[in-house]
C-alpha cells in the first residue's frame, strides 16, 4: 500500500484510471510495445515469432539474470526514505528515468500529476492515570533521531485533539463492538484502542469507531514490527485516488475540487487516529479498568485478566498535520511491438515508499529495472515483441519473505503456471518455482483486494491482471525497518528471490507479447465462475434462485470451449505471417479474448462505490465478506437486503456474464 | 416515433442498447458484413478493393435502382395497420424475413424480445355545457368503421376517469402556464386542452400539466392531419425502451420488474391523456368562458376572441387501456466482410407502425428491402465489402415529402455530401441531390434528438451516426391516413424519392464498408466543437470560464490534423493488400477513428437521465434547450445551477474531449 496517488517505475502507472468511458480507459491503459512507424527501420528479426526461436528467446532472457544488478538497484532506491511528494522521492524519479533512458528503449517519458498529499507536523499522546501520574508517550517509536523517516502517522487523519477514557476494542470489527455491548460497554465519548488484525484495514477500523461515537482511535500491532518496535504508517482516506479529483485523473491543471466540497470532505475521517507502538499500547492495556475482555478475544498477548475499560486512564491525543498539493510522477518506458501497434502488455509497480521501501515497493521496482535491462539485451539481439495481448502484470512487494504467491484473473492461471515451470526455485536449485508452488500453497488468489496497484486496471478498466509476491507477509510493513538492511538480513540475502520474481515477471511479459494467439484460458474462467456461483447459492440457502446466473455461466462455458478450439486451429496457421486473412482472424480472436474481461464491467458500478465497475471481482462493502467475488451480490446478501434487491444484483451479474460471452463469441447478436 | 420497443427491418435493430459496459454495447451493436470463415469459399473478387473498380461498383449499385420494386414492397408492408405486438405486425416480420432469406445473404436471423406494450380498450369524452346540453364526442375520428386501425390514443396513459372544467393552455409549455398565472388562471383540478406545437412532444405536455395539478390532458393538432381529420397517436411514456426492463435489453426470459416497482411506475404519467380531433377541440374552445387568451398566443386558429376558461363547460374523460407483455422481433441480415471480420456498418429502420405506416416507418423499410435486393446483385458479381467502419445509418421516415434532410455526427459530414454528389435529384433530373441540398437547406443537423432509432446507437453506445429523410415533416403523422394511398397521392407518386434515398443510403453503406481507410473527417468535428463552445460561452455571458473546454478542443483539433495527414499517407499504400504491416497500421488507424466518438461517452451519463452517456450530443432536460449540444452543460445553465455545478459540467465535457483526442491519437498517454 502507499499514499493514494503514487508514482510508478517502469512500464505502467499507479493511478486508478479516470471514471469515464471504458473505451477511454482502454485507450489510456494500453501501454508499451508500440509499433515502429517505419518498419524498414526494424532490425533483423533473429527472434521474430515466425521463426521458432521463442524458446531460445526465453532461455536467453533467463540467462541474463543477475542478482548483483538487482541488489544494486534496490540499494540505490532505498538509500533514503522517499515518501511521495518529498525531495528524496523526486531523486528516485531521476534514478529510474535515467536508468530507462540509458537503455535506449523506444520511448521513455514522465507523466506528471498533482495530488493532495498528507504529512504530520506535530503529534502527541498523553496518558493520565488514576494515581494522577501523567505519561507523555514517545511516538517516534521506530525512528532514530538521526534518521529522516517520517514520524508514524495516519495520512489524511484530521488535525485536532481528542481526550477521553480508553476502551479496548480488540480488532475493532463490528462483532467486537457487539461483544462490548453485551457486557454493557459503550465507546461513545471515549478513545478506542484497537489491535491490528487480519481482516480490517486501518481505514475501516477508524470508520467503524467513528460510527460508534468514539472521539479518537489508537491502533497498535502485536507483531511489534517484527519485534523491532516498528510502527505501521498508512492512509485512512476513504476510496482511492487523489482526494480532490474524485474519479478522474489528478493531472496537473485538471479539475480540482475544493476541500469543503462534500465529494472531498466525505473521504476523510471525522475523528483523529494514530498508530501506537506495542510498548505504548501495553502501558494503556495494563492500566485499563472496567469489565474483563470477552473470552473470544483471548489470543496473542490478550490474556484472561485483560480489562476493556473505560476508566482508570484518560488519554489526550493531539495531532497536527498538513495537506499539500504535490507534484508526483510516473515513468513510462515503452518497447514497440512489430506487428500490433495498439496492443499492450503492462508491467507495473509503484515507486514511492512510506519509509525506505526495501520491500514495499522497491523490491518490485528493482526487479522491474532489471527486467528493463534484460529486455534491452533482447532488443539488441534483434527481438521485437508482437504485442498481441492486453494484460496488466502487477508486482508491488516483490519479496517479503519465502514462498511464491500469486493472484490472477482466471484466464491467466495457466500461462502463469507455465511461466513458473521455466524458472528455478530460488530456495531449492533442484526444483522449479512451479514444483514448490504446487507442493506449498498451490492456490491462485482472486483479485478482489484493492490494496495494490492492479485495482484500477482490473476493477475499473477490466484488464486481465496478475499480481505476484514472494512471502505471505512481513513484520516491518510500513515501518522504519523496511530497509535494505532488513531485506538482506531477513527476506533475500542473495537476491535469488528477486531474480526469480524478475524471471517470472519478465517471462510473462514476453509470452503475452509474443504468442500470436493469446494464451488466455476461458474454460478455466468458466470453471471459476461455477465455483463462485456455488458459493453464492450456498450463502443464499435456497432463499433466492441463482438459475439466471447458472444459465449464463453455462453459456459462457460453451462459448469458452468453442473459442478454445478456434484458438487451437489458428495457432497452427499462426506463423504464416504473410497471410493477411490469417492475421486478421488472429487479431479478431485476440480482440475477443481481450474484450471478454471488459464484459464484466457495468457502467453503473458497485452500489455505493460506483467507481468500481467489475461485477465479478471487486471490493465488497462488508470487510468480512464471505464471498470474495460478485461484490454487488455479496453486499446485497450481507446487508440483509430485500429479496428483490438480491435478485436484481444476481441479474446484473448474469447480464455481465452474458456480455462477456457475447464479447468472446464475437459477431452480431 | 413508435412504441418504445419496436422491431426492425433489415440490417440493424430498434432497441436501445442495454445500460452496461460500453464494450458490450459495441459488441452487441456491431452488425453485418461479417467475414467468411472459409476464405477459399470467397468468390473471385471482381470488385475487391485492391482492384480500382470501386467507382464501377458504385455505378452498378445505382444502376440497379427500381421504383417498381420499392413501391411493391411498400404496398405489401402497408396493406394492413401493423401496430407493434399485433398479428399484422407479425405478418410484416414474415414478409421481411422471407425477403432477406430469399436473397441468400450470409446470415439472416430473428432476434426476439418481450416488452410491455399498451393498447386502448374503451375511451370516451363527454362535454356538459352551461345550457345543460351534453355532447358525447366521436373519438374514432380518422378511423372508418370498416378499418382495423387502432382508435386514437396515448400509449401508457393510465386508465381511469377525470372530470373537471377545461382550461386552454396553448402549447402547454412552462411559459404558457406562466402567462395563465399572470391573468390569474390556475389549471389545478381542471382538464387542460393543448394544441400540439413545434417544441414539445406529447409526453412533455402531459408531464408539465401533471406538475401544474391538472386532472387530465386533451391534445389536438391544428394541422387536422392534413385537413383530413387525422388524429395523432403516440406514446406518453417517460424514457425509452421496455418499461419493465429499464436500461437493459428486454429479451425473452430476461429480468422483468413488476409494475409496482418504482423504476417502472415512475415512467408512466399519473393523469390520463387523449388526442382529440381539431373538430372536437374547437367545440370545446368555442364554449370556453373566463379571461381572454394572452396576446402572444394569437396564431393559427387562435384568435383575439379566444377565452381560456375555466367555466361554461365541464368535461368527463374516461379511458380504459390494457398493458400486455408481447413478443416483438428484429430481423437482422448480414453480409460478411472479406477482410475485417469484426467491423460493421449498420443500416437500420424500424418496422412496426401506429397505423398503416406508409411514411413512418415503411418508406424506410421498403428502401432498405430494395438495398438488400441490390446488395445481393453486387454479391453475385463477386463483390464483398471490406467492412472497416463502424457506423450506424438510420432512416426512419424515408419519404415524408420533398427536399432532402439529414443529420450526422460531424466526422461523417463529408462522406455524406460525397454520396449526395453521386445521386440524381428525384425532382430535377438535371441536378444531383447534393446540388439541390446545397441550394435549399444545406444544413446538416446534429443528432441530439431522441425521437428516432439512432438514439441508442449514438447517445448510449457512441457510434458515429447518420439520420436521413425526405420532406421536413408531413401532416398525417401517426394518423390513420399514413397509408400507401396517401404516399402516392402526396409524397412520392413515382417513388423517385424512395429510389434516391435508397441510393444515398446504400452508397454510404458501400463506401463506409469498402474504403480501406475510414473516410472520417475529425477536422470537421473539431470545427463543430468550436462552434458549440462559442454557443456555450455566449449563453454564459462570461459568468463562468470555458477555458478548459477551449484548450481541450484546440488539442483535439491538432490531433485531428495529424490523423488526417496520417490517413492520407496510408491511403496511398492502402491497396497493397499483401502487406501485413500496412494492413495492421490501417486497422489500427481505423480503430482509433472509430473509437474517438466513444471517447465522448461518460459512464456517469447525463444527470437525471444516466442512460444517455454521450456528453456532446443528447437530450437536454429543458425541452426548449437553447444549445442543442453538451446536454449536461445545457441542463446546468438552463436550470440556473450554481457556478460550481456549471464548472463541473464544463470539466466533464472537457475530459470527454480529451478522451476523444487520446483515442484518436492512440498509443500510451
Amino acid at each position: 500500500m502507499s499514499q493514494p496517488l503514487t508514482t510508478v517505475a517502469g512500464i505502467s502507472f499507479r493511478h486508478p484510471p479516470p471514471l469515464c468511458s471504458f473505451l477511454f480507459v482502454i485507450v489510456l491503459l494500453v501501454a508499451t510495445f508500440y509499433t515502429l512507424h517505419h518498419p524498414d527501420a526494424t532490425p533483423p528479426h533473429l527472434f521474430s515469432p515466425n521463426t521458432h526461436n521463442s524458446l531460445t528467446l526465453r532461455r536467453l532472457f533467463l540467462s541474463s539474470a543477475s542478482n548483483a544488478t538487482v541488489s544494486s538497484y534496490l540499494h540505490s532506491l532505498t538509500r533514503h526514505p522517499h515518501l511521495a511528494g518529498t525531495k528524496p522521492s523526486l531523486d528516485t524519479l531521476t534514478y529510474v528515468l535515467t536508468h530507462f533512458q540509458s537503455l535506449r528503449l523506444d520511448d521513455t517519458r514522465v507523466a506528471e500529476y498533482e495530488a493532495l498529499l498528507s504529512y504530520p507536523t506535530h503529534i502527541s499522546v498523553t496518558a493520565r492515570f488514576t494515581n494522577s501520574t501523567t505519561v507523555e508517550f514517545d511516538l517516534n517509536g521506530d525512528v532514530s533521531s538521526s534518521s529522516d523517516v517520517v514520524t508514524p502517522y495516519h495520512a489524511y487523519s484530521p488535525s485536532g485533539s481528542a481526550q477521553g477514557s480508553v476502551v479496548f476494542v480488540n480488532r475493532g470489527e463490528e462483532r467486537d463492538y457487539r461483544a462490548l455491548e453485551m457486557i454493557g460497554v459503550s465507546v461513545r465519548g471515549c478513545l478506542v484502542l484497537a489491535r491490528k488484525g487480519e481482516t480490517l484495514g486501518r481505514g475501516v477500523i477508524v470508520k467503524i469507531a467513528e460510527t460508534k461515537g468514539a472521539l479518537g482511535v489508537l491502533i497498535y500491532d502485536e507483531n511489534d514490527g517484527g519485534g523491532l518496535g516498528g510502527i505501521e504508517r498508512g492512509t485512512v482516506m476513504r476510496g482511492i485516488g487523489d482526494p480532490v479529483s474524485p474519479g478522474w485523473p489528478g493531472v496537473t491543471g485538471g479539475e480540482k475540487l475544493s476541500l469543503d466540497d462534500d465529494r472531498v470532505s466525505r473521504r476523510f475521517p471525522k475523528i483523529p487516529s494514530l498508530p501506537l507502538s506495542l510498548h505504548n499500547a501495553e502501558i494503556l492495556l495494563a492500566s485499563l479498568g472496567g469489565a474483563r475482555a470477552p473470552v473470544e478475544w483471548r489470543s496473542g498477548r490478550v490474556g484472561s485478566s485483560q480489562r476493556v475499560g473505560p476508566g482508570r486512564v484518560v488519554v489526550n491525543m493531539t495531532l497536527q498535520g498538513e495537506m499539500k498539493m504535490k507534484k508526483i510522477h510516473n515513468v513510462v518506458a515503452t518497447i514497440r511491438g512489430s506487428e500490433e501497434p495498439d496492443r499492450f502488455v503492462i508491467l507495473g509497480n509503484h515507486r514511492d515508499a512510506w519509509t525506505y521501501g526495501a520491500v514495499d515497493p522497491n523490491s518490485g521496482t528493482s526487479a522491474l529495472l532489471d527486467i528493463g535491462r534484460r529486455f534491452a539485451l533482447l532488443l539488441e539481439s534483434g527481438w521485437r515483441p508482437r504485442a498481441s495481448a492486453v494484460a496488466y502484470l502487477n508486482v508491488d512487494c516483490a519479496v517479503q519473505g519465502s514462498g511464491f504467491f500469486a493472484g490472477a484473473t482466471p484466464q491467466l492461471d495457466n500461462v502463469l503456471v507455465d511461466a513458473l515451470k521455466l524458472v528455478q526455485d530460488p530456495d531449492d536449485v533442484t526444483l522449479t518455482v512451479e514444483e514448490t508452488f504446487k507442493s506449498q500453497n498451490n492456490i491462485i488468489e482472486r483479485l478482489s483486494r484493492v490494496d495494490s496497484d492492479f485495482s484500477g486496471f482490473l476493477h475499473h478498466a477490466g484488464i486481465p491482471s496478475i499480481d505476484m509476491y514472494y512471502g505471505a507477509d512481513y513484520p516491518v510493513y510500513h515501518t522504519a525497518f523496511d530497509s535494505y538492511d532488513w531485506m538482506i538480513r531477513n527476506a533475500d540475502p542473495l537476491f535469488h528471490r528477486h531474480v526469480a520474481m524478475a524471471g517470472i515477471w519478465g517471462l510473462l511479459g514476453i509470452i503475452l507479447a509474443d504468442e500470436p494467439v493469446l494464451p488466455f484460458d476461458y474454460i478455466a474462467y468458466a470453471e471459476q465462475l461455477q465455483a463462485h456461483r456455488d458459493a453464492v447459492s450456498k450463502l443464499l440457502e435456497g432463499k433466492v434462485s441463482v438459475d439466471p446466473l447458472s444459465a449464463a455461466i453455462q453459456e459462457f462455458s460453451l462459448v469458452a470451449k468453442e473459442v478454445t478450439d478456434e484458438a487451437k486451429k489458428l495457432k497452427e496457421q499462426a506463423y504464416s505471417k504473410k497471410d493477411v486473412a490469417v492475421a486478421a482472424k488472429r487479431r479478431e480472436l485476440n480482440d475477443r479474448m481481450m474484450l471478454a474481461e471488459r464484459g464484466f464491467l457495468d457502467s453503473e458500478g458497485i452500489k455505493g462505490k460506483e467507481w468500481f465497475k467489475h461485477l465479478v471481482y471487486g471490493p465488497a462493502a462488508e470487510p468480512e465478506s464471505k464471498l470474495g467475488c460478485f461484490p454487488g451480490i455479496a453486499d446485497a446478501i450481507e446487508t440483509n437486503s430485500s429479496e428483490g434487491i438480491i435478485k436484481h444484483e444476481i441479474w446484473r451479474v448474469t447480464r455481465a456474464i452474458q456480455r462477456a460471452s457475447k464479447a468472446l463469441k464475437g459477431g452480431f447478436t
